[in-house]
């Protein structure tokens, strides 16, 4: 029987409806099994699920459908194997060094996907980024955005190099209502939570978002989004 | 002895010595008593405490503080009047139609604050803002933030004349990046996070945040941030 969600299992899976269509949609390949609890039987949701994935593969079981819900009303479970995948070497990047909050990794993946960003290099150590609790962040956006994982930025850069934009609370560098937005493939680097970039990152690209004193620093999801805005093209 | 805060209650809290800290440097006179757990007597928090409130109305109990504490380790739950404000008719506004969300209430008010706005408008019915948890999602910013609640829109308007800016879905009306902000003051009006703004709010000024289709649409406090960057001043 499938146990709990560890950071050691070679699966994970998604909680609810909504984010295992998504799981469907985009990952099929990867789905283990989908368990269901009985009283949805009945429900949209249900049906829709019998059309698109191999009944063979959904399995009823309130036992286990109540051991892997997070809240007791997401009435399905998509269990899928841990993937990985490389980048679009050609695409923007958005780099996370050492995030360490699953809702912000999960939050940030949707705001990229908002704004058709779909490459997301990792630095180890960082958030589990195949908990459960990251995939419900990102409601579903976990499946639409390539995710590598590097134990150095350096490692990281030497696979893929381009100009990059770090992001740091230094009112020195340019401020990010005017960067210059560049034409070719860039990628946008952001430190953890606690503790943002080390200086060593600090380039002629550095780049400050403008913000008032009152606040210590804005949310890390918060100065992602904003960025990632700015930096899109319409 | 204090009751757990209830819509109808006069008073309200912060959980936390940060908020707290935020309470007492600015709205010091609304402040009711300030409950402490035995255990945060030797606490640099607590010490900085007695130093800025009347020692009166600091008060050590573990059962008032386990009570009304949102946790079991902030250490400190400071009581406070509720209160009214009216906004700064020279600045500008926030309007919120019918918010639902208390955390997505609390997270503006934090970006409000980061982008130095003071100015928040709240069309009823809405989320709670007196909630503990929207204070608690505010990390403090509520205290620095002029609210003023309306039975309606029109209400609003009648008092506060000004250009007002709808952010819609409709693609059809001007992008957020095209936008040229204006010199004088204006309103920056947001609908609830399930349902957006009525069609009745469209005027020659609405906005629209240029974004995938990939996904639905932008959570309600992401859609804030992004436009208060936009709107606001280097």
């Amino acid at each position: 029987m499938i146990k709990v969600y560890s950071k050691d299992s070679n699966y994970t899976y998604t909680q609810g409806f909504f984010p295992t269509f998504e799981l469907v949609n985009k990952k099929k390949d990867k789905i283990i099994n989908i368990y269901v609890s009985s009283d949805s039987l009945q429900s949209e949701g249900y049906l829709k699920l019998t059309k698109l994935v191999d009944p063979k593969k959904i399995i009823v079981s309130d036992k286990t459908y109540a051991k892997l819900a997070s809240k007791g009303n997401d009435h399905v479970v998509g269990v899928f194997e841990k993937y990985e995948e490389e980048l679009n070497p050609n695409l923007p990047h958005v780099v996370l060094v050492n995030p360490s909050d699953m809702g912000n990794l999960g939050n940030i993946m949707r705001s990229m996907l908002a704004f058709s960003y779909k490459d997301l290099a990792i630095i180890t150590p960082a958030a589990d980024r195949f908990n459960p609790h990251t995939i419900r962040s990102s409601m579903g956006a976990f499946f639409s955005i390539r995710q590598e994982t590097f134990s150095s930025f350096e490692e990281y850069l030497s696979k893929y190099k381009r100009p990059y934009y770090p992001f740091m609370l230094n009112d020195k560098a340019q401020g990010l209502k005017n960067v210059e937005v560049p034409s070719s493939s860039f990628s946008l680097v952001f430190g953890n939570e606690a503790t943002g970039l080390d200086k060593k990152y600090g380039n002629e690209n550095t780049v400050f978002i403008e913000q008032s004193k009152d606040v210590d620093s804005l949310n890390l999801a918060t100065a992602v989004v904003i960025a990632l805005y700015k930096f899109s093209r319409n």
